[in-house]
This record gives C-alpha cells, structure tokens and sequence, in this order.
C-alpha cells in the first residue's frame, strides 16, 4: 500500500459517519464522503463495496473475536457463557460516543436496521455453532446463544442511547437483574 | 370482487408454495405462479407486489391478532404474558406440512430469512409497544417482549424442522424447561 493510503479506512470511516449524521445515508454520496477524507472515489471503493458498508464494517472481525472467546470460554454453563463472552469485549475501545452515533444513524434507517438485525443473528447462530462444537447440546446452544444476545443486545443500546456515557458494565448489570426479575415471575407460570 | 376471482388469492398462495419448494425461489416466475393458479398475471399482481410477498401475506394480521392479545392480555406477569400469547395463537389451524414448507423455503433463502427476522423483530417491537401502552415499564417491556419471542420462536423452528409432527405445546414445553435450566445455571453465576 503506499505511503499516502496509510490512515485512509480509518479516514473514510469518520467521514462516513460525519456526513451521514449531519446529512442522513441517503443524502450522502460516495464522492461526497472521499473528499472529506481527502482520497480520490476509487481509493473508497478499495476499502468498501458502498456507503452503507461503511457501518459495518467491522463486523466480520467482531464475530471472528467473539466466536474465538467462545470457543476458549468455560461452556458448562452456557447461558452465562454467551453473556460473559459479550459483556467482556472491550466495547468501550471503540468509543462511546461513536458507537452512539452509528446506533443512532441505524435506528433512523430501515435498510440500516435490517442488516444490522442479519449482523446481530449472525452471531447467535455463530455462538450456536461454537457451542456445539464445544459439545453443548443442540438445542441448550441455540437457546442460550439466542437469549443470551438479546439480553446483552438490549443492554448495549441502552447503554448507547442513555443521556451520559455510564459504564456497560453497570447497564448489564441493571439488564439481568431485569431478566432475573421476569423470569422468576415466569417460575410462578409453571405451577 | 367478479365471482371467478373467489379463491384467487389462496389458490395464488398454494401456489407460489408448491413452485418455490418444486424448483426454488429464483427460478419461479409471476407467470408461472399465475398460470398454475389460473389466473392472470395482471391478477396475481392485484393481491401481491411480488412473488417473495406471498410467503409474507399474512403477516399484517398476525402481528394485529397478536397484539391484540397482548392488550387483553394479563400482564402483571409480562415474560409469561409475552409467552402465552404467542403460544396461545391457532399456528396448527394454518396446518403444520404448509408451515413447515414455507420454513425451509426461508430458511434456505437469504433474503426471505432477512425478511422473515424483520417480521419477528416487528412483534417483538410491536409487544413492546402494547407492554408499554398497558404500564408495564420501557425495559422491562423490551426485554420480556424480546426474550420471550426469542424463546417461543426457537420452539417454532423447532416444531416445524422435527420429523414428525408432534403438538406445539409439547415443543414449547420442552423449550421452557430447557429455558429454566439455563437460567437457573445463570443463577450460580451471579453468586
């Protein structure tokens, strides 16, 4: 790569997410995001397919990184292993108030919100494929890898659209306390 | 409606059906679809705005049923209200062998299953917003509406993929007792 792409990805990324916070996803052209950058178009479509791309980029990563800890976690209890794996990423490098404006720009955006729901069942069904291969029982893998990412999911927007930064691991805490609550009253259905 | 149309739509729905798991998705057209029904195409497209529509025809009314449950609903107990709900719907009267089709026709498309996980994510927004409507607080109605779909959801699949058919009820219950094992596991963790 030469000497002047060095720091571009990361360039385009902020451009990306600035244009599209202050003028909307549709509003905003791959040209537009390459000159607040300072690359030509052509050196933007070297790192992504198109705009919408830009958000998630990351993605693939992410769940490489989240299925590697699963796959090294103490999976005999699989429920607070899926939570544990999640809860335990370091989220916070990424930035709060960056992660807060990407949330909100998908929030916004229904085409931005159903890939991020595909992102989002794409590591449950990661996680399941993990606990299975760790020899968790089929339908245990699923369950947990499913309930246990919507429960830390439903904390992290919380965390992401609460009026100041907190700590995630605060918001968590409040969430499965939350879920502990519901589910002991859901103890009481059974009989 | 002119009388030789009675029927139209449900003949177009079975199919649509039948084509898709006969040959796949892409390689059905409108034309096809039509032609087997007997209809016209200028027919086919008064009920539906494209061929993927069909296999999503009735999901409008279903969220409405549901939710309107939820408003009837007693929801001092929110998690199992959320469970019971769902559960309680007539998905046997749609006839399992059609659902089930129509599960593998998604599961093995990746756009239908996108379209398919938007259509879940709409109930569980849809319950979180009738939770709401009832007092039930903003978390604790996200939380117990997205679990709780989560949970009834996986027993579905569940049902629709065993390869013989059982009573969705058995399913459930199965799934729930899975549900509790993994939540008490989750107990131990946080002591």
């Amino acid at each position: 790569m030469p000497r002047w792409e060095v720091g571009s990805e990361e360039r385009l990324k902020k451009a990306t997410m600035e244009l599209f916070a202050e003028q909307g996803v549709e509003a905003t052209s791959v040209v537009e995001i390459a000159k607040r950058a300072g690359v030509t178009t052509r050196t933007f479509f070297r790192y992504f397919p198109d705009k919408r791309d830009v958000l998630f980029a990351d993605a693939e990563s992410l769940l490489e990184a989240l299925v590697g800890r699963i796959l090294e976690a103490d999976v005999s209890r699989p429920f607070p292993a899926v939570i544990e794996v999640l809860a335990g990423f370091d989220w916070s490098a990424m930035g709060w108030q960056s992660q807060r404006r990407r949330h909100a720009i998908i929030a916004a955006n229904p085409e931005l919100h159903e890939r991020d729901l595909m992102k989002r069942d794409a590591i449950a069904s990661a996680f399941t494929g993990a606990l299975r291969q760790r020899g968790v029982e089929a339908g245990t893998a699923q369950l947990a890898s499913r309930v246990g990412s919507q429960v830390f999911f439903t904390a992290y927007e919380k965390w992401l659209t609460a009026e100041d930064e907190t700590s995630l691991a605060s918001v968590i805490e409040a969430t499965l306390e939350c879920f502990d609550a519901l589910v002991a009253i859901r103890s009481a259905y059974s009989t």
